[in-house]
């Protein structure tokens, strides 16, 4: 049968045999999404059903929509494990640096045992660096190493590691979607994953509330740079007025975003602490999104990027929509770097 | 190698020979879906690819949203095939009776030579019908025997059969997706099946006007039943108001079901012509809208039905709670049939 990891698989198969007696902490990131708890349950249950002590721990709990993940799957936060952090040995998943899972675990755990992730800018941090770049999802890697190696693979497990594939590949339409993914999710399906279930708990159990704050959203959206940029602004009253929750903004982007002839979607968020949060999405990486949230101190990727900082809406406001304005230009050829 | 459809695909084979030297009319359903227009695409390129004369006939336009699968496969209106249909033999798809492609298709093509398709109320109207109510989509089938035979499908043909299982799987995430949905998405990407350009092309080309008209159905939402109910309403000139279409209108009743607690989202349109729409959304079969719409004239699925009707917008949703709320109660086991 073919090998979907060749090489990673191997390496997988010698950090097992290095585990062994360990206690093991499965650290995800915080603010912890699908692919982030996918692998963490994925990789505990397998590792577990190999007769290896595993639990998962996060600096953020698991977001509502999730919860179906975790069943059995034992989670423990990071304040109750930072007291007795030296009795484990890390592994991180889906962090793209050791500070993505919170600045206390990073302190309890410099240097884990071993990292499996997917994001390009990871340059490495663990003994045991289990990078690929090209892969949908870090649950994608994890199951198709798995599958290669033969390990047990149960129906949560299955269940949780074809979320984290579902999730980061929006429904199997980002351009990271490849051959391997259908496959892997038609292994998992096998295995015991059941997509309608997924599907179901994460997109069948919204709240009127959440559709409040989209209907706010929606009727906020201006269309700036002839069309082609569209932003939307969430007052700070807004979760109040719509009875939502800041976990209810998330995709919410996505619908600026996604008007015809809009390169760049824009939500800003008007904080109750007084700060601005600023999320960032384009159709395409020529737009280098991750230079534009620098220029206000903060970052992420090409396509999808974010800040936060204290200043005044209407500014920020003009300020975005010039930096944007020069870069359409550069995209253009109008303009020059 | 695994054959996914043994016995269907020997039948294809044998209707291939038997199309040698006719002119083939593929013929999909009135207001035609991405099934339907993918399958049409599928099956004509690769009839062309066989070296034999096919060309695509439906009574609607190809919708906007779809075009892109379009190409160079040749597209003719009912009305342009009429005077000429007995020249062609019909070959109908994803049409789970003969009357589905409109009136007149259906005059012109009383008995099609063959037919493709996966409903389940599916009887059965041509010479060879070639059904299985265990595909998830028309493209699903047409796709496995297609890879079974071995026959010549070309990026063009990838991608309409990708879309079409795509948009009927409702992103791979309704119950009828399978281990063999996805393989056959895998084999349809080696084709050249593009599922980040379908992504776009599908959902990322929304209009102002589209979001307006989200906005305006989700301000007009109320809970029924206990929670267990949500209606949306359309007024007459919601269309004007917010510059949409009626073709805008496709999945916004999901946003009614989505809601936790809800089991029945329904979406009322008030017409121009001064009649009502109805559609009904289930999140389980359990609550036979086609048995509510039925009491309306209408029909559909268990989960997913509509009607159309003349009466009075509150008159109705009066009608509709009630005999909503009575099969709320027949579920819940405190009512009887």
């Amino acid at each position: 049968m073919e090998q979907f990891y060749p090489l990673l698989s191997a390496r997988l198969k010698a950090l097992i045999l290095e585990l062994n007696g360990k206690k093991i902490a499965v650290v995800g990131h915080a603010r912890p999404d699908g692919d982030c708890i996918g692998s963490q349950v994925g990789l505990t249950r397998v590792l577990r059903a190999l007769g290896l002590d595993a639990v998962c721990i996060n600096a953020d709990p698991v977001p509502r929509r999730l919860q179906f993940l975790i069943r059995e799957t034992e989670f423990i936060r990071a304040e109750d494990v930072l007291p007795i952090a030296s009795d484990y040995t890390a592994i991180f998943v889906d962090c793209a640096d050791s500070e993505r899972c919170g600045k206390r675990l990073q302190g309890a755990f410099p240097r884990p045992i071993a990292m499996f992730d997917h994001h390009i800018s990871n340059t490495g941090f663990a003994v045991h660096d289990f990078i690929d770049v090209g892969s949908a999802a870090t649950a994608e890697m994890l199951a198709g190493m798995f599958v290669d190696l033969g390990y047990p693979i149960d129906a949560d497990a299955a269940q949780a590691l074809y979320t984290g594939i579902l999730t980061d590949t929006g429904q199997f339409m980002f351009p990271s979607t490849t051959r391997r993914t259908f496959l892997l999710a038609a292994e998992l399906l096998v295995k015991g994953a059941h997509p309608s279930e997924a599907g179901f708990q994460l997109y069948e159990r919204e709240t009127m509330g959440k559709w409040r704050l989209v209907e706010a959203f929606l009727k906020s959206l201006k269309l700036e740079c002839a069309g082609r940029l569209c932003v939307g602004i969430l007052p700070r009253s807004v979760f109040v007025d719509t009875g939502s929750t800041s976990e209810d903004t998330e995709g919410l982007v996505d619908y600026a975003r996604s008007i015809e002839g809009v390169d760049v979607g824009a939500l800003i968020e008007e904080r109750e602490d007084g700060t601005l949060k600023a999320s960032l999405r384009a159709k395409d990486s020529a737009y280098r999104l991750d230079r534009i949230a620098a220029m206000f101190g903060g970052g992420g990727h090409a396509c999808a990027a974010g800040l936060s900082l204290q200043t005044d809406t209407k500014e920020f406001y003009g300020k975005l929509v010039t930096e944007i304005s020069k870069q359409i230009e550069i995209v253009n050829g109008e303009g020059s770097t």
